[in-house]
């Protein structure tokens, strides 16, 4: 399906600071123009000029005065941010494989990668700048396996084996490419390390999000194709969080229409024991296929938080779970009356097996007595707008 | 000292965004004029309409062409983004006591808070959101317990009271307000947590950034003054992870002209090796009061790294540590020769007293044979541009 995107790439922070102190300017653009408009003619050339670079795929300028603003401004950031990102116009590089008009691509040596995150220039030049880290992380010391075993957010491999030259090892680095940077992958040559995380030579250890044991993959030692097929297998895990690197990515490898979402603030007292909760229920039911509950810390998105708590009726201020229709966005959340009334584990539990089997769902309320969907569910959240109100939770 | 800025607050994702899949759509302009002018004759009535509003306190309409436009670009996202956000013309509004032009002000109840952050819409919205939440968090049970003392790149207050209407806590609570939202403040009614924490009735705790053990305010039960003081008076802690939510405020108190600057990304094995190393060094070094080291993470700043690896001339996909002076950002920087080779905290202490002694310093190389001031400190990394280059570190 082709969506049409017409976005403009964000973060426009010209910055004309003056100041007794220097050390901390944000870029400003400089005149230098670095977005080219590619085309049929000149795609080939400018793939090999260039070791990296940023493309956005777009349709034909629009007539709209206004959208072609929004569209100079868009091109004026690219300029500001990328070293080479591209313009195309309509379908002339469909040769690449590039189907999604208006998103944005990265060609690096051999690869073509799909940016599927959030539109601004922090997330996007984040993700380029990962691009350019090594593809595998090693891990040599017990310091560094702690850091490690810390990163439990993400997705990641660690493989043991005999050392740069080994031809495994190399295998692996291929694959890590093709995940970069999605897929977190580690290496460690120091036998020390690889007793501590039980690795056996040529062994490689997969670890879901949130879990506290790694599967490893079988049949070792792997071929690339054997570490790639085990990945694409595993990759939807019990429990993810939404990062703003691939959001859009995320949300679409929805369930049946559905993603059941929690909302919770790792920085907040109630956020973060809730979300143990939640990572111990995700642990309990790692083996069913049919679980995935999306984890959104609202403090890594504040530009949708109010967005948020209008389209789903709920207090973002305090933990929440629900169930998300993607189609239409509507939805139904789980009853907490207050901070002090977190559902256990087995509450949990049972709630997601009735999500599961449909008894809750988002239709039921539709043509219900009650006028809103959600007065039942939230009752004294529902309608708030966090912006002006009055900051007397506490009194 | 006035600084006159002219700057463009940022992060315009105008989305239109049209797709199969809802839940996730980044605010468009409504067209709802939400910017107003305030001026010497409105801006009482503004202020009692309002429970929380934004200002930019800016000077005249520049003249010339570029700014303007840029002037009016930063107008648009205002309008995108803040509720409320007010903006004056010169110097009508000092009666508030408003000193910098160019700054973001909010008004909040009775306060007036400088927003000294990245002028980005995500950061200045976060901002807000913060100022929002409740000014003490609650804490109730051992896993809240364990959330608090997760936090430990925050300054943290937390006290032991009777109940919410004891007035030992409502002076907390109004100290609270007058620091929210960069100090955080901590509250438990719960005899068990107390205990876990070692706080005796009406006792508050100072818990410094990165420090195992706090300090007890003496003299309980303090008074809000007593807890205004203790805080100011400690607030600039040993070591400081520089935040974008008040990023300019802290590169602005500088010592004696200089920072010593660490990056180390903490999400990367080698970075987290080195940020334990700096932490020991913090530990043992925190009854220094000549001594505050700015910790970045280069991963929170993405669109400043280029900009720090040109300025300062060092590869920040690896640990750094240096002296910047801060009047025109010239800089020394630790030989740390590759990731194997990162100094053991004696060594760095050695390194930090011969910073604090003069011994090594910034002006001492200017006058050299040498041509460049850092061939001599990190040889193989000045001059280099991430953009662009092979990612060749690993074969």
């Amino acid at each position: 399906m082709l969506s049409v995107w017409l976005v403009l790439v964000s973060c426009m922070d010209f910055l004309l600071y003056s100041s007794a102190e220097e050390g901390l300017e944000f870029p400003s653009f400089d005149g230098k123009d670095r977005v080219l408009n590619v085309n049929e003619r000149n795609y080939k050339k400018a793939l090999k000029k260039y070791d990296m670079m940023c493309l956005l795929f777009h349709e034909p300028l629009p007539s709209d005065k206004e959208l072609q603003q929004q569209f100079h401004m868009r091109e004026m950031v690219l300029e500001d941010r990328c070293t080479e990102c591209i313009l195309t116009e309509s379908c002339d590089l469909c040769p690449l494989g590039l189907e999604e008009e208006g998103s944005i691509y990265v060609f690096k040596d051999e690869r073509v990668i799909e940016f599927d995150g959030e539109l601004s220039a922090d997330t996007l030049v984040e993700f380029l700048l990962d691009l350019l880290e090594d593809p595998v992380e090693l891990i040599s010391n017990p310091m560094e396996q702690r850091a490690f075993e810390r990163m439990d957010e993400d997705i990641r491999l660690i493989g043991y084996f005999k050392g740069e030259n080994s031809e495994h090892y190399k295998a692996f680095q291929v694959t890590a490419e093709k995940f970069q940077p999605y897929v977190k992958f580690f290496a460690t040559f120091d036998k020390g390390v690889a007793k501590q995380l039980t690795l056996k030579m040529n062994e490689i250890d997969f670890y879901e999000p949130f879990m506290d044991e790694p599967v490893t993959i079988p049949d070792k030692p792997n071929t690339e194709e054997e570490i790639v097929d085990f990945v694409n297998q595993h990759r939807r895990p019990t429990l993810r969080k939404l990062r703003a690197e691939d959001m859009f990515e995320t949300w679409e490898d929805d369930m049946d229409g559905i993603h059941i979402v929690a909302f919770a603030e790792e920085e907040d007292p109630d956020g973060y024991e809730f979300l143990e909760i939640l990572k111990e229920v995700a642990r309990d039911n790692t083996k069913n296929p049919d679980l995935s509950i999306v984890w959104i810390d609202p403090d890594e998105f504040p530009l949708l938080t109010t967005y948020w708590e209008k389209t789903f009726k709920v207090d973002l201020f305090r933990p929440q779970i629900g169930v998300v229709n993607v189609t239409d966005a509507d939805s139904v959340w789980l009853n907490m009356p207050n901070d002090e009334a977190l559902p256990s584990a087995e509450e949990l539990e049972d709630w997601i097996e009735d999500v599961l089997s449909g008894k809750v769902n988002t239709e039921d309320d539709d043509d219900d007595d009650d006028d809103d969907d959600d007065d039942d569910i939230d009752d004294d959240s529902s309608d708030e707008d966090h912006y002006g109100d009055d900051d007397d939770d506490d009194d």
